[in-house]
């Protein structure tokens, strides 16, 4: 069993470097100091690879005296242990110590996974890959301290939307109510993760709000940012994480798009659906791309035009 | 034992009242209806009795063919079951029901509960009056079914933010997991209860983010709702639900607060903490009441005032 033999190499070896893909979310981050902080207890040497720096909304993760840059990692890993990593292209400058590595072990739960490791545990039923690696700390005999609790359940909140999507499962559950068990306060995690903004980022999403203009009898709002708005407010690109959501989720809407004038006057589309519509199609056919229910591509200004030819786009695919 | 007693009492009787608090939220609502379907599984006779109409939020839970108002009961109950209840005043016209019952039980997990049944379940480690009512289901021998199990999820999920509350335990996620392995939607559930609003609410939010300033040197948000913005929104006091998290979500704000001009000139505070402040407290010095990180009262106009007088109450307690 793939697993098992896995927590076998993890005991032996006592150089282990841990890296994720490039611009980490909770996952990548999570999982990789809670298998970090687990293998520390056993005495190894760990270092954690990062590419970028900690995102200042994840500064309260446990673990972080194990990460440096891929460029100066203090010794040669025996191991390398990717996680949420679906393709060696994602482990930017990690891929030095992927070449230089003697086993690879790839654990992550990407349906895309390319199974680049020397060991594959691809699960796609795990809501986030700190599912599996709780798995591997169990194997290895460890137990969990209130740090490690506080990455994995980071990592499994950061995924499944603080247990809000689908693919939250019965072991997403089980896992979750363990570690609250073990002392992690869920609410401030789920703060931390989700709700906390700063003022600008709030101000920002007011102003997003109010732009909203709903068409086709209500099932499309459109939601225009323009640069004046991004000047004003101070806000950047980073700063729009999720503002589409309040145009997603006024009753009736089925498709919802963020129109947003870009400093070199292009205009960035994202879109959302709800319940029946591909998004993916509308992005597709402005050169985009996505997911059914996320998606985006970028086209030319103004934005007034972009707005229109995106509306009669849309027009085709809403039912009745 | 309490719970198997109770359990008792219900397999022996065949008429079988269900009733919760007035002004009913997610938990007395699912709960209630829960506990209904289970009881009618066994070939029971049961109604749900009602003192408000349901919410249209909640109008997606089974088991509203169980539901007649309080003076409408098609027959008397043997047994009252009380659930989510603190005492009998919250029963509205309820008490007629409360009066004429040869038994009333009484769960509940409110610490406030003033034991006023015949056989009393409050249980203050519960998230949620359904983690009870699941425990009775079970004991019962009914297996759940989707539509029991939707009505249990909506109650739990309800009661904890959708499992982001510290009164989210071990026990909870452990209810949830099995529900949802029964085919609960839970990203649809949790849209239902926390982020779907009407076009009219989605406008009000950005009106009233757009309100807020900062005191205190960033410590103290404060929210204005004027007459004429609930005119011009067509918002009522019920659209503004969780509008004032959105003061209290911001980076460094330890109060919030949330002024709404009445129709008749008053205005109505809602106050919210996020560490150390007692708004209670606060709430209290102007004849009002709550919880230390929840708390409301009411005063005289004008707007300007109102919030000149509790900006220099705020700053009394504020640490510097």
């Amino acid at each position: 069993m793939i697993l098992s033999d896995i927590v076998k190499h993890l005991m032996q070896n006592d150089n282990i470097g841990i890296i994720s893909h490039v611009t980490p979310d909770g996952d990548a981050l999570g999982s990789s100091a809670a298998l970090g902080l687990a293998l520390e207890r056993l005495g190894k040497r760990v270092v954690v690879l990062r590419n970028d720096r900690l995102p200042s909304k994840y500064s309260f993760l446990p673990g972080s005296h194990l990460a440096v840059d891929c460029e100066k990692a203090p010794f040669k890993p025996d191991i390398l242990v990717a996680l949420d990593c679906g393709d060696v292209e994602r482990l930017g400058s990690g891929v030095m110590h992927y070449e230089a590595a003697g086993t690879v072990i790839n654990i992550d739960h990407h349906l895309s996974n390319t199974m680049f490791g020397n060991l594959n545990l691809v699960d796609t039923n795990a809501a986030a890959t700190a599912e599996i690696v709780y798995q591997v700390i169990k194997l290895m005999g460890i137990a969990l301290d209130l740090d490690i609790a506080i990455c994995l359940f980071t990592a499994i909140a950061a995924d499944t939307g603080c247990f809000r999507y689908d693919n939250t499962s019965i072991v997403t559950h089980g896992i979750a109510g363990e570690l609250i068990s073990i002392g992690v306060k869920s609410s401030e995690i789920c703060r931390r993760i989700y709700s906390l903004r700063t003022l600008e980022q709030t101000k920002m999403l007011g102003r997003a709000i109010d732009s909203i203009k709903l068409y086709h009898g209500g099932k499309t709002a459109i939601m225009k940012i323009t640069k004046k708005m991004m000047q004003e407010t101070g806000c950047g690109q980073e700063d729009l994480e999720g503002v589409i959501e309040f145009a997603r989720d006024i009753e009736g809407v089925e498709i919802a798009a963020l129109l947003r004038e870009t400093d070199d006057g292009e205009i960035k589309v994202g879109l959302r659906s709800n319940e029946y519509a591909d998004t993916s199609e509308i992005a597709a056919s402005f050169n985009g791309g996505g997911h059914r229910k996320a998606s985006g591509y970028t086209v030319g200004g103004p934005m007034d035009a972009a707005v229109e030819t995106l509306l009669d786009r849309i027009e085709k695919i809403l039912r009745v």
